[in-house]
């Protein structure tokens, strides 16, 4: 039941939340022990703050949660593969795993040769097509 | 009156107030039009949040004072050369000119090939000496 697909698609369900407000479509949820202890999506134009990617509310609200702000045993699912930003976040976390749906080729970590912590497992291309399919619906929609 | 040195100075007194609470001694102000619109030092250990970077916190709270998110014709004077989520955070932020104290040819965003936004004017080495001697002295006193 705990597959990675069951927690991508919450991490889908945030993207659809920043969707319904018309902020870029990424969502992300952070799980523990298969619990859910965070969950964000994109709020950059709601907050007016470009630090308010999803990874970086989840981040912060999974270390509130733990009481510490290392995510040892923890899992990051997250419909687009992380900025620059989010990836050194995610690195300073030292998150046991991270899960990602979609590959951004030209704003993700991976091509910027970024490596997060070296305990951190990194898996790509989970539901990658329903999580490339919204974004790339939202951007055809702004144009 | 409005030098480099003389905003690096209040840099400089954030750094102090991280360090009276145990924190790694980093501070840092954003300047616009000759105008403090944020200070802030480190406060990951306080916060329990790795996301807590004087820069993280200066970025969110100038672009809630300006009221937008892009910090243009803003300057940033930070004690210590940004990290990579930081940079990554200052490149989103797309903020004019990017001013640091000493050299982190481990951490820093520089050795990591990393660039910020085109428009952003890059100056390091002011008042080098006072900013390294204040990390160092922090660290050697953890030891």
């Amino acid at each position: 039941m705990f597959t990675d697909e069951y927690f991508m698609k919450m991490a889908l369900q945030e993207a659809e939340f920043a969707l319904e407000k018309e902020e870029v479509p990424i969502g992300c949820v952070i799980v523990s022990n298969n619990q859910v202890i965070a969950r964000a999506h994109n709020l950059t134009e709601a907050l007016n703050d470009v630090t308010a990617h999803a990874e970086m509310q989840a981040i912060t609200s999974a270390a509130n949660f733990l009481g510490g702000k290392y995510l040892k045993n923890c899992t990051l699912y997250v419909t687009l593969e992380p900025c620059v930003m989010c990836s050194g976040a995610l690195s300073w976390s030292q998150i046991s795993k991270v899960v990602i749906g979609a590959r951004d080729e030209q704003r993700g970590f991976i091509n910027k040769q970024l490596s997060l912590h070296p305990k951190t497992e990194i898996i790509t291309g989970v539901m990658e097509h329903e999580c490339s399919s919204m974004i790339k619906t939202f951007f055809k929609s702004k144009r």
